[in-house]
């Protein structure tokens, strides 16, 4: 499809979870009329938290859709218009930029802020996903502290995993860090930090052991799981093999920490810089003011967990988004003017 | 009084506004039991503003005080404490530092978020405090959008006047500027911007005129101004000179935008780097992480206005507030641990 021929937008957005929001919240009330393509997870990560606890504001705590959805409306409510699509490809060697969905569809944008956000990876085992929200969670800052006096466990090995179990001794009876391998990838400060826990009792650390299936029901939350060990590694390749042993293992709460994968495979062809692990990389800040959230393409912007691998709270997201269209704003009253201020600054050129 | 008698704290938390408080909700949910210390104007900036529209999670608006005194709930639900008291000074060449108040009392602190804030400055004229919130205001962007279809007042000339005389004429019928002098201090970027806009008629520029009073009343708004004139410049000194015209005004509504100043004297004569106007330089993000409120200071983290000049709002505030709590708990763990902790990794070193 030809530029010509596509719709044209001032501002797309493209993700609809706290940070996409939030600048749609933002461009609108600019008079930017955004619109807001949802992506692959339609209200983002949040929306895979039952109650949000930490959201300033909200003192009884809100749910993560409910917030996602007043976010939605009152994004919609200044103007904005959400969409869905996933945008596949921005091409932004033309201005204005071609934006490209998974529908077909192909519009032109003068500027374009990437919130598609990272999906936290899962393992596929049975009860996960049926799970997921009342008992099995991908964020312990988000959910730990729903879990109190209960034996938790955490699947992985590597940072994440490591100090997703040390914050869930302040809540856990007993953290149990589940582990497919006998080496941990996390950094040696992780694990002697959690070496130490393990001495006080308040974890424990099963090796060569993975998760095969997560018990229980959405009313009552976890009961607990199946587990399998091999004193080689990777049990759950070995099941039919003698020395792989299959239990079942009681546990309120299950954590699993495998890693996120930022969804930036759209603007790999782009001049955006991604880090190795394909999170952006912005222009950032340090106190000098605006444009903070532009990455190495004129009028390309990021926010949320697009660029953040380590904060990743809604009110951080919210923050960054909410910069991103501030960012737009200024580039666009500054590049691309609206046409009747384009018009209005050649006259008074003459 | 000695570092011996006073009251010790793992994280005391410098300002009550949204900075402060979300760092407030997330330290105390990591159970840092912080000290939350209100300051010169408790509730920060946003209790100037009666109706937020622009706070992501409430499409309906929600009242400046109401979700400050949300937020206040929520942060003392987890196990926050909020006290009257303005910080004096910061000792940050002790550990504990000791953090010294105006009541007289010293605290001594593992950890110390600056929240303090910026308080815009305002010109003193009659009127001008009791009408603030209702229809004056020094927040465009906050509440420009009330004023829909009015003739605005924008006092001020340097970056912030023009930008925000810029930012109504979205919303105004006409924007006037009026500036003490004949020059403007504002770059010449803004200048030549807002000269376009003056052409199209949507900008008024009065030089050489003074805001005298603002009338109008907390039900109705403002209904007038009286200004002063006199080409020579600073009228306001010149009443009763020959040359000074004083003259009544309608407009509907009036921004005082003569800049703001961060408060951050106690913080002169630590470690902590401030920029000439003594805003906060912190480390800033970039995409790499971690620890982006940390100053010069290890241990002192700062976030909010006090820190950013430049977006300035509720939701960025409370985004490097979350992001200065999560900080200062890494920090602590990593060089303050709470006594349980130090004495389990004491004996686990054994």
């Amino acid at each position: 499809m030809s530029s010509e021929t596509a719709d044209h937008r001032r501002l797309i957005i493209a993700g609809s979870g706290i940070a996409g929001l939030t600048a749609a919240i933002y461009a609108a009330r600019s008079n930017l009329d955004p619109l807001v393509l949802e992506g692959d997870e339609p209200g983002g990560q949040l929306t895979l938290t039952t109650d949000v606890e930490n959201y300033p504001g909200f003192p009884d705590g809100v749910g993560g859709t409910e917030l996602v959805n007043d976010m939605k409306a009152q994004a919609k409510q200044f103007g904005a218009e959400i969409e869905h699509g996933v945008v596949t490809d921005v091409d932004d060697e033309v201005r204005p930029f071609e934006v490209e969905l998974n529908t077909g569809d192909t519009y032109t944008a003068d500027a374009v802020i990437a919130a598609s956000g990272a999906s936290a990876r899962t393992l596929g085992v049975p009860g996960e996903d049926d799970l997921m929200g009342f008992g099995v969670s991908t964020c312990a800052t988000c959910d730990g502290a729903f879990f109190r006096g209960e034996d938790m466990l955490v699947v992985g090995g590597g940072d994440a995993a490591f100090e997703e179990a040390d914050f869930l001794t302040r809540f856990a009876d007993t953290v149990y860090l589940v582990h497919r391998r006998e080496e941990f990838r996390a950094e040696d400060y992780w694990v002697d930090r959690l070496m130490d826990k393990v001495d006080d009792g308040d974890v424990e650390i099963m090796r060569n052991t993975e998760l095969l299936e997560v018990h229980g029901s959405q009313e009552a939350g976890v009961d607990h799981v199946t587990l399998a060990e091999n004193e080689s590694g990777r049990p759950s390749e070995k099941l039919d093999e003698p020395g792989t042993e299959t239990f079942d293992f009681d546990v309120g709460a299950v954590f699993v920490a495998i890693g996120h994968t930022p969804n930036t495979d759209y603007l790999e062809d782009t001049g955006v810089e991604l880090d190795p692990e394909g999170y952006v990389n912005t222009r950032g800040s340090g106190g000098e003011g605006g444009n903070q959230t532009a990455t190495g393409v004129e009028g390309l912007f990021a926010a949320g967990d697009v660029v953040d691998h380590h904060y990743q709270q809604a009110i951080t997201a919210g923050g960054m988004g909410c910069k991103a269209a501030m960012d737009a704003d200024d580039y666009l009253e500054r590049e691309a003017p609206a046409e009747g201020e384009a018009e209005a600054t050649a006259e008074a050129d003459d």
